[in-house]
């Protein structure tokens, strides 16, 4: 997937929205449970049902290794099914991975060839040489993480560091990596009065942005100084549409769900751009 | 596994050994890739050659992760495999996980349910709420991220922060969590002269220590400053043991250099403690 694509989508849908695919086995309608591999019919009902609305999917592998071997494979169908029906729509890895070098090139490996997915979430605590195996795949994504949604961003990433808070000197220190122009950045939508300092020093980089829903972000308010020429926001909601409903109009529930935020975004977009 | 069966098992072994399974398809002897899982039959072989000179084995999730479905199946055969035969062995997944709170729960659940492991690696840069899910299980350890073996540590880690070094702040930080007893911290070998000053913050505190062998870090050099009446160290060799010989004799090979570094460690408990 190249940024040219994702834009083109974006415009095209009228949509900035990435849909979380963090399957819970303890959150499946039940009536959904009696199949081969629940996990993956649910995914597939919810991508089918919410694909017109998002341009993005992002399942966090954390929900698929606690299934162990069975959950790995519910990804791996997952991911095939989304590359096969839609491939236009950009599908991202949130798995916080890093690593030495040699190791960070397996991780690579795994989420780019093997899995094939379009992006990876990593995380930046171990500097350049376990960022930069994944910078080298081309037309292919790696997500930093800078400053996340939970409250535990507030233990190191907003330390003062000798002229920076760790979390800007992430992103200042990251453009000078090889390939950083296919660098994107996490920043939680929780952190909403921070996007307009982050702009400044990544103006033109997309933005993951999780948080609203569930965690209490405000899509709003991340638009007032996240947007950019490109639109750059990718801002993810699992939770608050996978989990609309229990029951069996779940899949609906969730469309109803993702078209409220997408028409959100249309207005915002013809308000803003 | 508590604290004092690892102990326990490191007076009697006169080693503080843990061998690193990063089995990678591309290096395994040929002559093994023609069985039914060429990378579980490796891990065995290694395993059974090399058990009595070592006190945990850490397989580096990012080696099984590169084969998808395959290679997940092979991490759990070789946990099994490890639970099953020598369940006195410290037993750690190093998979540098970490998340928001509700998805760091569904790696512990990977992890120490799922796979059975008994420790499992975890980035730091989330903090505290990202960290806790991990240590609400007894008798079992996480160990963070604190000053890593490869050159990127110098990006963030040894970043001055208000008033402490970004890893000093992470180890003196992470000590006021809810069950604090339960981590350990990875420290790179390749970082030996930081010992003495991490030491005075975690004085008692295993640490888990990469870099010996193929990194280049010195066992002399971390021991002078890190060991501790409890011995306190685990260090690891992947490479330089499992892959001594590429030859049908690699699993003598491994246990010949195993034993080398057992007998090295054995010296050094006799000269310090």
């Amino acid at each position: 997937m190249t940024r040219e694509k994702l834009i083109e989508q974006i415009r095209k849908k009228q949509s900035f929205l990435c849909i979380g695919l963090d399957a819970d086995m303890q959150k499946i309608p039940r009536h959904h449970l009696d199949v081969d591999d629940p996990v993956f019919d649910f995914n597939k009902a919810i991508i089918d049902a919410t694909h017109q609305y998002a341009v993005a999917y992002k399942p966090n592998t954390a929900f698929y290794e606690a299934d162990g071997v069975k959950g790995w494979t519910s990804l791996q169908k997952t991911i095939n099914y989304l590359n096969q029906h839609y491939p236009e729509i950009l599908t991202i890895a949130d798995a916080k991975r890093g690593d030495i070098g040699n190791t960070s090139a397996m991780y690579a490996k795994a989420f780019f060839e093997d899995l094939a997915f379009d992006a990876v979430t990593v995380a930046p605590y171990m500097g350049k040489d376990s960022v930069e195996p994944f910078l080298n795949f081309k037309d292919k994504f790696t997500i930093l993480l800078a400053l996340t949604s939970n409250e535990g961003a507030y233990d190191f990433q907003t330390l003062q560091t000798d002229d920076l808070q760790l979390y800007k000197r992430v992103l200042e220190t990251s453009k000078s990596w090889k390939n950083s122009n296919r660098l994107m950045y996490v920043v939680g939508a929780t952190k909403a009065e921070y996007f307009k300092e982050i702009r400044k020093i990544v103006p033109d980089s997309f933005l993951l942005v999780p948080g609203v829903g569930a965690q209490g972000g405000s899509l709003q308010e991340v638009c007032k100084y996240g947007l950019n020429k490109d639109v750059g926001l990718l801002v993810n909601s699992s939770r608050g549409i996978i989990y609309a409903s229990s029951e069996s109009d779940f899949a609906n529930k969730a469309a109803a769900e993702a078209e409220k935020l997408q028409l959100e975004m249309k207005q915002i977009l013809k308000d803003y751009l």
